[in-house]
C-alpha cells in the first residue's frame, strides 16, 4: 500500500462541536476568567433579543455561585418570550442553530454559537449538563432540560425533561456550572454597566457573592425590533445568486423586484438591459455564463442605498447622553448618530459620543466604550477598528493631549449598529478594518470633537474670568476698610458687590423694625431655581409673595419659598416679624450662593 | 399562536459552509486581494505538510495568471504523495475534513479547513469549481477533478471527474479562479520568501505575470516528520475523558498506561490511589462522580512533560541563520532554540534570532518576522503576542533604541513550533497571549539580546579604535616627509606602519638581484585565511614554502598560495625570478588588505 493509500485512512470529518472544543478561543473561551463574561455576555445577548422581539421591557437576572471545587454556578433569568419545548435542545444543544442567520437586520446574536458554546464549555470542563427553563405563556406549563451537546455528531443530547412550576408567565432561565474563577468581577461589572449604557430600555440585576447590583433602565420605551430587509443588488456574489434562483423564479424582471431590495420594475428592466437579456425571460433558464453577466448588471446599475432605518435600531442621541451622565456626571457630553451608510452591500450606522471631566479618570488615556449592535466589546481593544479610527485621527486640533490614543480625562463612545457586523473573529472582540465603517467613525467624532473643543475654549474663558474676578475679590475686603477709613463711614457690606464679580447667586436678609426683607439676586449666566427656607419665630402669614409651604414644629416655623430667578433678576419678599433663626437656600450647588444674614 | 411559536418556525440549522461563506473574513478571504495570498497559503501549507509525510524535498510550483473580468487563475502544484481519488472531492469538496486535526504533532494545517475555504471562496465569486488534478504514484493514472461545495449540507459536489495523463508520477495540482487583483504582489513575494526562510529544505518557484522567481532551497536534508503523541494527562478536560473511556477500556491501570502520554504503570497506579480508586477497577465502569476524582487525580499527581522532541519539528539555530544570511546578509546574526515546554498540556518549542544591519532597513521599527508550525503569519502584527512579548522588552538593555517597538536596522524572528497553536482566530494571523509562550519568547530574546549588545559594544569600541588610527594615518605621510627632511635620508615606506595603525593585513612584494620575497603581516586581531595570487613570467618552482598550486597560461604562471595567518603573525616565501607581474589576495575582504608592491 502507498502512501497516499496510508494518509487516506486518517482522514475523517470533524463536527463543528469537535472543531470548536478544540479552538474554544476562537469563541471566547480561552482562560475560565473569561468563560464566566463570554457565557453571560452570550445569555444576556439572547435575552435582550427575545426581549425586543417581544417588545417587551427586558428585565434580567444574572447570579453567581461558587460551588464546591472552584466550580461556579451561572444563572441568568429573563422575562422573554420563552422557547417552545421542542426547540430548547436545539438552540442550547447544537452550534449553528438559530432563528438569525438567514435575517438582514441588526441583532445581537446571529450565528447560534455562542450560548451552545457556553454549554461545550461546561461539559467539557465539569461534564455538568445545562439546565434550561422555559416558559412560553401563562396558558403554556414551564419546561425544565437538562441537555448537553453530543461531540462527533453536534446534536442534541437531552439528558432529562419534565414539567415544573414556576412563577413566571414567560421566560427562560438558564443554569451552567464550569470551572472558573472569579478574578474577572471588576470587568463582569464594566460589562453589565456597559451593557446598560447602551440598552437604557434594559433592568439588569446581578447577584454575586452577598452583593446585589442593580442598574436600572433610564427609559421605559420598548425598542421597536428592527426589521429584516431583503438583499441589497450590489452586496452580492454569483454563489449567492444561483442559490436564489430556482425553476419555479419566474420572469427576469418579476424575480429580481421580488427578492432584492430597492430593486422596482424600472430598475429590474434597467439590469436586464445591461445583462443583454429580455426582461420577460425565465429566471431559472438562465445559463452559468447569463448569471455572470445578471450579476455584472446588478453591480453596475445605480440602486438607491438600502433602507437603513428600517432594518437597523440606533440608540439615539438623547439616550446616549441620559446614560453616560447616569453614570460618569460629566462636564460636557455630547452624542451623534450619523446618517446611514452601506459596505459591501450590508448596511450600519455609526454612532459616537464624546465625555470630558466628571467622573472619568483623569490621568492616562483616554476611556474608550465600544459597541456593536448594543453589545460592549470587552476585549482586543488594541485590534479594534474603532481604536484605529481613534488613534488615526490628530486630537490636538480638539485641544486634547495624544500619545498613540488621546489623554485625560475624556470619554469616547462608538456603536457600530449593521445587519452584518464585521468582527474580526467569531469570539467578536474586535470589528475588522473595513474603510467604508472607520471613515464614518472619523466624521462622527471629528463633528464631536469640534463640540468639546469649543467647550473647552470657552471654560478656559470662563477659568480666566474667574481668575481674574477672585484676584479683586481677595483685595476688596482690605479695599473696603481702606475707604471706610478715608471716607470715614462705618465698613460697608461688600458680599454683594463680591456675587457680582464672581457671578455667584446672593441671598440676604435684614430686619427693618418689625419687617423682614428677603432678597435673592441672581448674578450668574443661568436661570437659577432653588428652594429657600426661612427657619423662625416668625409665622410669616402675610408675606408677600406667600410662601409655598409652612410648617410648624415646637413654636418654630419653616417657610419654604419655591422660587426662580432669571440671570440679572432680583426677587424679594417681605413679612412681619422678629427676625432672626437661619436662612437656607437648597436645590443648587452651595458654591454657586452666597448668604447675608445681616440679622446674625 | 404565540410569539414564541412564531419564532420557532424560524429556527434552523446552519450548515458550516453557509457560517464561513457569510463570515468568510475569518478564514483570511476579507478582500479579493487577500483572498490570493489566503489561497497560496493554504495550498503550499497542504503540499509541504504531504512532502514532510512522504519524506520528499518539496517542490512547489505557483502560478497567478490574469483572466478576462479582474478574475485570477491560481495554481499550486507538488511533487507530495498525491490524494487517492475517493478523497480529493472531500479534502476540497467539504469543510472540516482532514487526517491532522485527531493527531497531536506540530503540521501546518490542522482543521481541514483552509483550502475547501479557498475553493469556497471561488465559487461564491465567479461560481467556478476548483479543478483538481492528483496522482499517487506511477502505478496510477493521474486523476482530474473539478469539484465544489454545496452550500447547504457542506458535501462535496463533483462536477467531472476522469483519468488523464500527467508528466508528473506522484503529487497534486490545484486550480482556483475567483475575483481578485494583483495589488498585494509585493506581500505575496514577503511571504514565499518569509516561507523560504523557515523551510530551508523546500524549492519555491513562483510565475506571475511573465516573471518567474525562484526561492531555492539552502539544505537538502528531508525534514523528519514529527510523530503524533498521545494526550499528555495535565491537558486534559473531563468531557475528552468521557469520550476516551468506552465499555472495552480495561483495568483502569491499563487504560491510563496505554492512552496517555508519559504515563506508566507506577504513575497510573499513583493516579488511582490518589482518586482513590482500585488500580484493577474497570475503566469502562466508572460513574460520572468517580471521573471527576480521576481527572482531578490526574492533575495533581506529577508527570514529566510530554516528549517534545518527537512531536515537534523545530527548525534549528544553523538553518535559521544560514536562511536569514542568504536573504539579508547582516553583520549580526544569531538564532537560539529553546528547550521544550507547555501549555495547558500541549508541547511547544520557541525559535527565535537576531539579525543587526546588512540589508535590513536602517531606519524605523525593527522587521519582524513571525512564524507558527513553519507557517510566516503576514497580518495582524499589532494582535499578535509575538509583537506583544517584544514589545514588552526593555530594548535599551541590548544597546537598541525603542519607541513601543525596538527601531533601527534590526530584524527579529520568532517560531512558534507546537502541537496547537493557539491562534487568535480561525484566520490564523496571530498568536493568543498564553503567559507560556510569551515567558519563552521573552527569554529567547533576552539570551539573544545580550550577543547583540556585546556585538554593538565591540563594534562601537573598534569604530573608535579605528576613528584614531585613522587621524594617525592621515598625518602619517606629512610626518614622514618631516622626518626624511630632518635626518636627511630618502623617504621611507609607511605603508606597514598604516598597516599596523590601522589594524590591517598588509602584503609586500619586493626583488632583491634575483630573489622574489612576498610578506604578509597580520595586524588584525583575528586569524586571516587567504590565498595569495602571484601571476608573473616567474615559474617559482624553487618557492619555500611552495605553492599549493600552479598554473601556466601563455608563458604567464599563476602561483597560488592557501595560507592562514595568525594574528599578530607574519608569512614569508622567497623563489628565484625577476619579479614584476601583479599580486592578489583572495578569499578577505578588501577594506582589510593593504597590498605593497615594491616592484610596481
Amino acid at each position: 500500500m502507498n502512501l497516499a493509500e496510508e494518509l487516506a485512512k486518517q482522514q475523517r470529518s470533524i463536527s463543528v462541536a469537535e472543531f470548536f472544543e478544540r479552538n474554544k478561543h476562537l469563541l471566547g473561551f480561552d482562560s475560565p476568567t473569561r468563560g464566566v463574561i463570554t457565557t453571560i455576555k452570550e445569555a444576556v445577548d439572547n435575552s435582550l433579543d427575545a426581549c425586543e422581539e417581544a417588545m417587551v421591557l427586558p428585565d434580567i437576572y444574572i447570579a453567581i455561585r461558587k460551588q464546591p471545587g472552584e466550580v461556579f454556578r451561572i444563572i441568568v433569568e429573563d422575562n422573554g418570550p420563552g422557547i417552545v419545548p421542542r426547540q430548547v435542545p436545539y438552540v442550547f444543544g447544537k452550534l449553528l442553530y438559530g432563528s438569525r442567520f438567514h435575517q438582514i437586520k441588526q441583532s445581537r446574536g446571529q450565528q447560534g454559537i455562542g450560548i451552545s458554546a457556553a454549554v461545550l464549555y461546561a461539559q467539557l470542563t465539569t461534564g455538568l449538563p445545562t439546565v434550561v427553563i422555559s416558559r412560553t405563556g401563562p396558558d403554556h406549563p414551564a419546561v425544565r432540560f437538562e441537555v448537553q451537546i453530543d461531540i462527533e455528531t453536534n446534536e442534541p443530547d437531552i439528558v432529562s425533561q419534565q414539567e415544573i412550576d414556576w412563577d413566571r408567565t414567560h421566560g427562560t432561565r438558564i443554569q451552567i456550572e464550569f470551572r472558573s474563577t472569579l478574578a474577572a468581577k471588576k470587568r463582569l461589572i464594566e460589562y453589565l454597566k456597559y451593557t446598560s449604557v447602551v440598552n437604557p430600555h434594559a433592568r439588569l440585576r446581578l447577584e454575586l457573592d452577598d452583593e446585589t447590583i442593580l442598574f436600572d433602565r433610564v427609559s421605559d420605551d420598548v425598542i421597536a425590533c428592527a426589521q429584516a430587509i431583503k438583499p441589497h443588488p450590489h452586496g452580492i456574489e454569483i454563489g449567492q445568486l444561483r442559490r436564489m434562483i430556482s425553476p419555479g423564479s419566474g420572469k427576469l424582471e418579476d424575480f429580481l423586484s421580488a427578492n432584492f431590495s430597492r430593486v422596482g420594475s424600472k430598475t429590474a428592466r434597467e439590469i436586464c438591459t445591461r445583462a443583454g437579456l429580455p426582461c420577460t425571460r425565465d429566471a431559472g433558464s438562465l445559463s452559468p455564463d447569463e448569471q455572470k453577466r445578471l450579476i455584472d448588471a446588478m453591480q453596475e446599475v445605480k440602486v438607491p442605498a438600502p433602507p437603513v432605518t428600517q432594518c437597523l435600531s440606533p440608540i439615539g442621541e438623547d439616550l446616549i447622553t441620559q446614560s453616560l451622565e447616569k453614570e460618569f456626571q460629566m462636564d460636557f457630553v455630547r452624542a451623534r448618530t450619523r446618517p446611514g451608510s452601506v459596505f459591501s452591500g450590508n448596511p450600519f450606522i455609526i454612532e459616537a459620543a464624546i465625555g470630558y471631566g466628571g467622573k472619568i479618570a483623569p490621568e492616562g488615556n483616554a476611556q474608550i466604550m465600544r459597541f456593536a449592535n448594543r453589545v460592549p466589546l470587552m476585549y482586543q481593544q488594541g485590534a479594534c477598528a474603532i481604536t484605529q479610527a481613534i488613534a488615526g485621527m490628530n486630537w490636538k486640533n480638539y485641544s486634547i493631549p495624544q500619545a498613540g490614543l488621546p489623554t485625560g480625562p475624556l470619554l469616547i463612545l462608538v456603536h457600530v449598529a449593521s445587519t452584518s457586523v464585521p468582527f474580526t473573529s467569531e469570539s467578536k472582540d474586535a470589528i475588522a478594518a473595513i474603510p467604508e465603517i472607520e471613515r464614518e467613525i472619523v466624521l462622527a467624532l471629528q463633528d464631536l470633537g469640534r463640540d468639546l473643543k469649543q467647550f473647552l475654549s470657552r471654560r478656559d474663558r470662563n477659568r480666566l474670568q474667574e481668575d481674574r474676578a477672585r484676584a479683586v475679590c481677595a483685595i476688596l475686603p482690605d479695599l473696603a476698610v481702606k475707604v471706610a477709613e478715608i471716607v470715614e463711614q462705618p465698613l460697608p457690606d461688600i458680599s454683594s458687590i463680591e456675587g457680582k464679580v464672581m457671578k455667584k447667586l446672593v441671598a440676604r436678609k435684614r430686619t427693618d423694625d418689625t419687617a423682614v426683607v428677603i432678597e435673592l439676586s441672581n448674578y450668574t449666566t443661568h436661570p437659577a431655581t432653588l428652594s429657600l427656607y426661612s427657619i423662625s419665630a416668625d409665622p410669616a402669614d402675610d408675606a408677600q409673595p406667600p410662601p409655598d409651604f409652612v410648617t410648624k414644629l415646637d413654636e418654630e416655623y419653616t417657610t419654604v419659598w419655591q422660587i426662580t430667578v432669571a440671570p440679572g433678576e432680583s426677587w424679594q419678599t417681605r413679612f412681619t416679624g422678629a427676625g432672626r433663626g437661619t436662612l437656607e437656600i437648597r436645590g443648587i450647588d452651595p458654591r454657586q450662593i452666597v448668604v447675608v444674614d445681616q440679622d446674625v
